[in-house]
């Protein structure tokens, strides 16, 4: 295995022991089994790795990064519940099992969104001392504006409005910036949180982000086309049987992937002025996520 | 007028118009109005105005308590307009007027309620330096604990699963305790927060936002079958339709009434026990939720 192989494993890991030690079964009413059901094994944990990545490369806290890449996940894991419930998407198969709404019903599914988006939060202010206030209300802050009107749910909202539109090139990316790609450009910049940087750095940080951000939406409306539901873990061909507009749609499959490309080529030159001395494996974060296939 | 009726519809104002500044139109795909619409122009602002309240008696931050006030408000208008769902109590009417979802469609209900949440914490992090990080810290914590699974969401999941039973008084005061005691006892733990108060004032004060919240939940049960749909704003008569337990119909309107106004003496006793000078208006807004009519 490479190094980055072995990192990604080690990572993915201690996501998933800590996301189950943060998100408690204990709680009233099944609420928890809903939200535990909704988060843990599951999922790439791309958010979380870049958060971790991000740490590394700026030398910061690693218990606070630790934190932020639970806190984003599972920002990332309610929107996702929200998004396939029967008013959204209506979609029944998610990382190769029943939605949340189908296993636990529509309300139980409503409020474990609600739910986890709060835990977000909460976990990036520890009670026992162990991160600078300074840093959880950045944090916080990052995460909100990220997630809310001005970020993913924003995105989302235009998701929707554009249904049977026909966006072009510039609304598809305005809309993906807001919808996938403020998420994941917060989960850089957040692992940059982590340490003091300079403004040149985390302008660099950022442009990465937001490349990377925007390639993963153009891979993930690639493998929309080209691969099937079990190899997705979630409906394949969705978009096109819902009209959306997407960027093979509107550009070709091998246009598409040129332009996923030349974003990866954009993600690596922002690391590369960036002056970081760690970035290996925020290289090879975007260049996997150049080359997944699921 | 008595001074907190002056005080109250000044506050009001005070809110109204803080929330509206904060809640911005100009966000995409009519998700911004519909955000407005779920918030503006609607309420009591219970809630608001008990942070604002408890902050003046422990004469901290005005501007940090009215930025809270406005969070634990968008917290409930959330709130509400996901319960409002017709997976949750399939309700049309809020505040006199249609639901969100009854007005935007139920996506956008959706996506307004998430990212009303996530707006809530945003405001608690100002970037203009206007609030301590420590203090945006402690708020964002309070927040997201009384917001999520271990209170209002799990409240809600409670609720949800006990419809139909025969819960008993301890198991009915467990649910409201978290379903709507957890917000609008935060309120007045958040406004507290915005000074530094000993621990023997916190816990008295947290002794009133318990007794209180429980007391508006006991009103609220006999309200739903003492006052017609139009007075409430909202549907009448909803928990006996639905099968839900209530106090009223646990105990007897009687002994309801009784039970609120025990409560509303323990929430005034507490005031007095904090030792704190400026309680006025925490005890006039006790005094409000017991003589409520909507």
């Amino acid at each position: 295995m490479s190094g980055f192989m072995v990192w990604r494993a080690a990572q993915q890991d201690r996501v998933e022991q800590a996301l189950s030690s943060w998100v408690a079964a204990d709680v009233p009413a099944g609420l928890g089994l809903a939200m535990r059901y909704a988060v843990l094994d599951g999922g790439k944990r791309l958010r979380p790795l870049l958060v971790l990545a991000a740490g590394e490369a700026v030398q910061g806290d690693g218990a606070a990064a630790l934190r932020a890449a639970c806190a984003v996940e599972l920002i990332h894991a309610y929107s996702l519940v929200h998004d396939d419930m029967p008013c959204m998407d209506n979609d029944v198969l998610r990382r190769g099992k029943p939605t949340v709404h189908v296993r636990f019903g529509e309300a139980q599914a409503l409020l474990a969104g609600d739910a986890l988006q709060a835990l977000a939060f909460e976990l990036l202010v520890p009670d026992d001392g162990s991160m600078p206030p300074a840093l959880s209300a950045a944090l916080c802050r990052q995460l909100a504006l990220a997630a809310g009107a001005t970020g993913m749910a924003g995105g989302q909202a235009v998701d929707l409005a554009s249904v049977g539109l026909s966006l072009d090139q510039a609304a598809l990316e305005a809309m993906h910036r807001l919808k996938t790609g403020a998420l994941l450009q917060a989960s850089v910049m957040m692992g940059a949180a982590t340490a003091q940087v300079q403004a040149g750095v985390t302008r660099e940080l950022s442009a990465y982000g937001a490349s990377l951000g925007l390639a993963f939406q153009v891979v993930d409306d690639i493998l929309d086309v080209t691969t099937d539901s079990t190899t997705l873990g979630k409906t394949a061909g969705k978009d096109a049987a819902n009209d959306k507009p997407t960027f093979v749609s509107l550009m070709g499959l091998q246009n598409a992937q040129a332009y996923a490309d030349a974003l990866l080529d954009q993600a690596h030159a922002a690391l590369n002025r960036s002056g970081l001395a760690h970035t290996d494996t925020l290289h090879a974060l975007a260049d996997w996520v150049g080359r997944r296939t699921s």
